[in-house]
């Protein structure tokens, strides 16, 4: 058996996850019942309270036909205040109500004497395996997957992965990390997670290999995605503990799409393609009474370490998403193969042909 | 009695309401028992169906503390796909998740063999005089307002501007509209409705006068939001029935920041500021096999024309919504003045000094 | 004689000049003689090199009828590697091209060992005066307004501002202060200089009084812009020393809006309307081996008292450039008169009415 | 020996360049003499007049280390105004100079009477085989190039391309063509053209092969750009007769970025990577007396197509430059090798291994 197919130059962290990122954590809520496939995926930037000290984050939308929530104040403000959650796209009204009572639980004073906080739910359609239009995702989902976040996470078919497709095929959570080393010899690391639901079986592109082409011409049974627009999108998260102000982080998030193009899109018109990013080096404290950070940022011209770090973790988590799949029948019958049951031999392709 | 305080040479529709721009409705449910001063309203784009049919939209983000869903399919495509729904901050998603039933109710296609469809919420916060905690705002609201949306609707503290206060006084909706002529003596029409819960009472300017100066230094009793910081909201809905392309909507929305400043606003920190806009003049089928709209735009140079009757309907419409108030008492005994209560005398200021 | 009518509440700095902010210097050169009525204006941010020092910047497009040049790079990687330059709209290749001419003189490296660096030059279009046609702006005259820049210079018909109109009369270059008291007791200072070449007679309003509609209704002779539609531009220059980073400098410069339309502009369709904010409190060094600076920025929530100052610097900076103009006859006989020619009696008007 | 490497599935135009979109012509001026090695070339987007009918055209800045000048005016009212002109990145003043004279010429009224015009100039820096501090290009040179403007326009070292470099090799202008079959049978062409300037050697990868990586490996005299930071830039000018808005024309340029990415670059930092692209379907005319066109534009869900047949058309273009390209020794004895001279098996590789 042949090993993951790996992106790029750059070395990994520990785990090639975006945990590798010290303090980030990920946690899942999956629902997988006969027509219900579905769930809940959270990231933690760190472990303190994240509206006390907000990360530093920014996001940029590749294509918008996405129906993700709340991202003006992040551009706004340039912070996170809240866990980082992923559901499907009817569950985003459900998952922000969760993530505001999860706020005023421990802070009454939020929404009165505090102002209001700002959720932040990304979202795909998963509604080929998971009937959609039935409101499964809960509030105690969104607290659960809190609960269960760790760094030592799951990928595949799990939390909101469960029911996304992609390239045709079984889609869901990937994750990858890859360090950056600076001309001075500094090391910083930079972390994906992607739900990925995005692409067209034709355009595959694994490791700049056509798998894409090579399936849907010899595998009619994968074609199931075959001659379908790309009507998917795929939600990256990216991760890294360079310091980096916001508007450094939007270049950064702004990486996300040459990982997208390698794989095969061409941001399709009907993919809600959107990247969000944010540092650990440091966090804004709520209350002005507490004093700001005084670090320094990174000179602009070590942004391309990371700028390659950020497009190869991007495209291994996506690769991971394939690789990590597990085959799923859904609602009516709705199939999608898993790469590995679709076309067993892939690995040796890459490396073969 | 003085009338209401008139803002620019330019003449009204005939109900001076964002309903003079035809096909336009709006709807309104209040919440108003005790510490319950919430509600929601709904601006209809037109009478068609808004998935089918849909209206050409861009918007503004003039500040963005602001927690508004969804604007950024808005941006991509250009097109409203919902009714514009207004309510308070926490209830985003529970008035989402009433758009897309809706639709589903109508189409139940969407996000199955059809894209899912995207909600569009605006909020502000009016917590200061309704207990945002409480979960009072349901789906069934949402439908009443759409239920009961008109050409001959209400202002002042109704609907989502129930609970709404503004410069330190009773806020709410209000609305207008101004008839732009162009040099060839074709006439638009421009209408605003605005969600106003914005501003610190020093800073009130109505037709230039300096009033929030007047009563912060002479009313102590109109205080409350003496030395507040502005951490309100504006959301401004803006219709025209000009032929113009969503670029040029986006143009026209940007005008609403003109009479935010008028009225003594700097965009505060702490405020969400969001314009949308949209035209009537006509709807992009969602259907490929209908035939697309193929009338001319207006010519970039009349489009001044367009922005004085934009600015100067916005700024009517926050003088109306100011006006229509009436003094509130929500939660723990918070009590908003009406600017009628607190300077009955008002419009003769405005006249004489 | 009244003095100046004052814009807002807050304190100004000594000189009431945008070179309150320590360090910033202005400079002009004025071209005069007959249909020639243009020159160049300058901005030194601080006094060190400005390629090896870059000062951090941010700027805002209000609206986008206007041929200034290269600020892509500017929001990019928020700094400044160049003098901020103000000419004519014709002549801004020629002061580009002398702001290259000036690096390369000092780092030769420049373009070949080093990046090329970033011009910046701002412009309106002062045609109705100057024959904008003769090329009479050159790069000497760049050079030499670098060389006079002084924390006290001129304002009114001199450098970029010898022959803008604005409001129908003559414009031209203003500046102003403000202080900004923090809720902490820091206070910062924010200053604005405008090339100020925008708006419509019937517009005008100083101090919230329509100046311009009492002019266009009874100085049938200073209605020269009278039915003129608002062709205009005008570009804003804001320092302040509070520690800023280039999201938060963005925010700020929005704040130009805010003067604009309090003194009865629209953002006209014709206007290139554009601000640029820069922060004197630390510089980025070129060289990636010198120290990045480590201060610790404000607290979001601080914004608002510089958000008011720089709304009150801009808006005093207009009435400042109307109030220093002198009545200017350029080519073909063109003239535009001073506001204090057109209408002596305006400070007791002011005051009056 | 093998012909050029083919990119994706779609068919190519007649002659696989940008004219293969009717009325569009392309310019060059090529100074190539000892340290001057560069140019100008020009895009003329049609036939008629480009003041008095304005291509409809939309920018997009994927990483904005660049000097390109007036992308505001662009962006505000999605016109052209001029041709488009492409040189090195200190003689933008002296080229927008020239279009501004070449308007003036001919209509007088420009500036006067009428409003200014937006010269549009893109550029890269040529400085490693160029004098770039010796101001070579001259106005005339941009008339020249103009009158030379014809559909079977040369690629590679030509025109602006003459000093370019490009993955460490020797760069230029590329063009390319494909054609967009919608589903409903109608075909639109994508053509484009880049001045390529951009990457490192060892991310070059054509058709998916990382020709980069062997050479880099394998021929260290290839490796004059081995170790070099991506520095460089690359300009994209995109054609199209579908009928598009200007808000569909951004969304077609955006795909500009998906062919850098699989060229191997991630948008180095310090690269001005900027896309334009315009519809030839049909103009706007500058007098608002004309009729405006009242043409129907592509149904949302067609742009698909056009943004697949994009990306090939980019990403072939560039492939083009390469291909194209010369060996060239410019200043200081520095040399550029041509992609054939360093690696002449090149498509014998890109179809072996």
């Amino acid at each position: 058996m042949h090993g993951i197919p790996r992106i790029g130059a750059l070395p990994s962290g520990a785990r090639d996850l975006i945990s590798d990122v010290a303090g980030v954590t990920v946690g899942h809520v999956t629902l997988a019942d006969g027509a219900i496939q579905t769930g809940v995926s959270v990231v933690l930037p760190h472990q303190r309270d994240p509206f006390l000290y907000k990360a530093p984050a920014a996001a940029t939308v590749i294509n918008g036909f996405g129906k993700s929530a709340r991202l003006i104040q992040v551009r706004e403000l340039g912070v996170l205040e809240t866990p980082i959650a992923l559901t499907n796209t009817f569950a985003v009204g459900a998952v922000a109500s969760a993530q505001i009572r999860q706020a005023i639980g421990r802070h009454r004073e939020i929404g009165r004497a505090w102002p209001t906080l700002n959720p932040l739910v990304f979202e795909c359609n998963d509604g080929y395996l998971n009937d959609i239009q039935v409101a499964s995702v809960t509030e105690q989902h969104y607290a659960q997957a809190c609960a269960s976040a760790t760094a030592s996470f799951e990928q595949g078919c799990v939390g909101a992965g469960r029911g996304m497709s992609c390239f045709g095929l079984k889609g869901g959570i990937g994750s990858a990390s890859r360090l950056a080393v600076l001309r001075d010899g500094r090391r910083y690391g930079c972390g994906a997670l992607v739900l990925a639901n995005f692409g067209r079986l034709e355009n595959l592109c694994v490791a700049g290999k056509p798998l894409g082409q090579w399936l849907s011409t010899h595998h009619a049974s994968a074609g199931s995605g075959h001659a379908e627009p790309d009507k998917g999108s795929i939600i990256t998260i990216i991760a890294t503990d360079a310091p980096l102000d916001a508007r450094q982080i939007t270049r950064l998030a702004k990486r996300a799409a040459v990982a997208l193009a390698r794989m095969g899109s061409a941001y399709g018109h009907g993919s809600g393609d959107i990247a969000l990013a944010f540092s650990t080096a440091y966090q804004i404290p709520h209350h002005a009474h507490e004093a700001m950070p005084a670090l320094a940022m990174l000179h602009e011209s070590h942004m391309d370490a990371l700028f390659e770090a950020c497009a190869q973790a991007v495209e291994q988590a996506i690769v991971h998403a394939l690789w990590h799949a597990v085959s799923v029948t859904g609602r009516d019958g709705h199939r999608r193969l898993a790469l590995v049951d679709a076309l067993p031999q892939w690995p040796m392709l890459l490396n073969g042909k």
